[in-house]
C-alpha cells in the first residue's frame, strides 16, 4: 500500500483523494495551513496553484527529498488568458524539478478536470492520466496508485513532455471558461 | 455550398475530403503533382506535412490570397522524437501566416488522426476538430463544412493557440508511435 500526501484541499486535492482512496491506497490530506506538519508519503501530490510552488519548495523542500513529488500545476497567465506565464520552453514542473533537485518530480493530473479524477469517467469514457517524469521507479509508483483506482494511465515521455501537457491543461480550460465543454468533463483518450 | 481544395491526398487529404463530402460540400482534390492546376475552392486545406510548407507557399502564394488557407501539421522532429521543429514560441501556423499575409490562415485537424475525420467517430464518441484562428469569417466558414459532417468544432482561440495544438498533435503522434493508443483513436472532447 502507497502512502500519498496531498498537500493543498480545493477541488483537486479531494479529487485525487478520491481517486487515491478508491484504489485502496492511504493519503495523508494536508492544507496550507499545516505547513507545520510533516509529509509522511511517499508520493506527495502539491494539489496547489502555479504560484504557490515557491513557498511549498520553502517551506517543505529538505523533507520532500527522495520522495516522488507530483505537479499538477497549469500555469496560466488569468489576467490576459492569453499564455502560459513560464517561459515557452520550459514548463512549471520543469522549474519544480530545478528547484527540488533530489526529488523525483513527475507532472500528471494537470489535463483532466477534477470531477473526473473523483467519479473515474470523462462522460462515458474512462479518465486517463496522462504521466510525464524521468524517473521511471517514481513514474511506476504513482501508475500502480492511478490504474488501482480504475483509471487508466498515459506514460507521456520524458519530464520535457510537461511543456506540451501544460499546453493541453491550458487549453482544457480555455475551453471551460468559454462554455464551450462543461468544467466536469473535457479531454478523453480512446486507446 | 462550399467549395473546398484539397492539396495533398494522403492519409489526411483523404479523410477531411471524406469529411467535407459527407457534409454535402465539394472538393477539388488536388496531390502534389498537380502544382499547375489552380485551386478553385473558397477554403484550402494543405493536407501536406509540415516539411512540404514552404514549396506549396512558393507555387501557390499568389493564388492563395483572399483564401481560407488550413494548416493540419504537426512540426514533429522525427529523429528525435523529442520536441517540434518549430521555435517554442511559434508554431507551424504562425510560419505559414507569416508567408501568407493575405490569406486567413487557419489550424485544424492536427489533433485528429486521419480515421477520427473519415468516420466521424473517435470510438464511441463524436469527433471534435479544434479550430484556431485570428478572422473569425473565416473560423466560420471553415465551422459551417465541419459540423455539416456530423463532427463537433471547438474554437480554439487565436491563431496563437496553434502552439497547443501542436503540443496536443505531436503527444497524440508518440501515445500512438508508443502503442498506447491506435493511430485511428485518440483524443476526444466530451462536452
Amino acid at each position: 500500500m502507497t502512502n500519498v500526501s496531498i498537500i493543498g484541499m480545493g477541488n483537486m486535492g479531494e479529487a485525487i483523494s478520491a481517486l487515491v482512496e478508491r484504489g485502496g491506497h492511504t493519503v495523508q490530506k494536508l492544507t496550507r495551513q499545516d505547513a507545520s506538519v510533516p509529509v509522511k508519503g511517499d508520493i506527495v501530490v502539491l494539489a496547489v496553484p502555479y504560484a504557490s510552488l515557491d513557498s511549498i519548495v520553502a517551506e517543505r523542500g529538505e523533507q520532500l527529498a527522495g520522495k516522488t513529488v507530483v505537479d499538477i500545476t497549469n500555469p496560466v497567465n488569468f489576467e490576459t488568458f492569453d499564455g502560459l506565464t513560464v517561459p515557452a520552453d520550459s514548463s512549471a514542473a520543469a522549474e519544480l524539478a530545478a528547484k527540488l533537485p533530489n526529488s523525483n518530480v513527475l507532472k500528471a493530473f494537470n489535463t483532466n478536470f477534477g470531477a473526473t479524477l473523483a467519479t473515474g469517467k470523462v462522460g462515458d469514457l474512462t479518465t486517463s492520466v496522462l504521466i510525464a517524469g524521468d524517473d521511471q521507479d517514481a513514474k511506476a509508483q504513482l501508475s500502480d496508485v492511478v490504474t488501482a483506482s480504475g483509471a487508466n494511465i498515459i506514460d507521456a515521455g520524458s519530464l520535457k513532455r510537461a511543456r506540451e501537457m501544460e499546453g493541453i491543461g491550458f487549453l482544457q480550460i480555455t475551453f471551460a471558461a468559454s462554455e464551450q465543454i462543461a468544467w466536469t468533463s473535457g479531454f478523453g483518450i480512446v486507446k
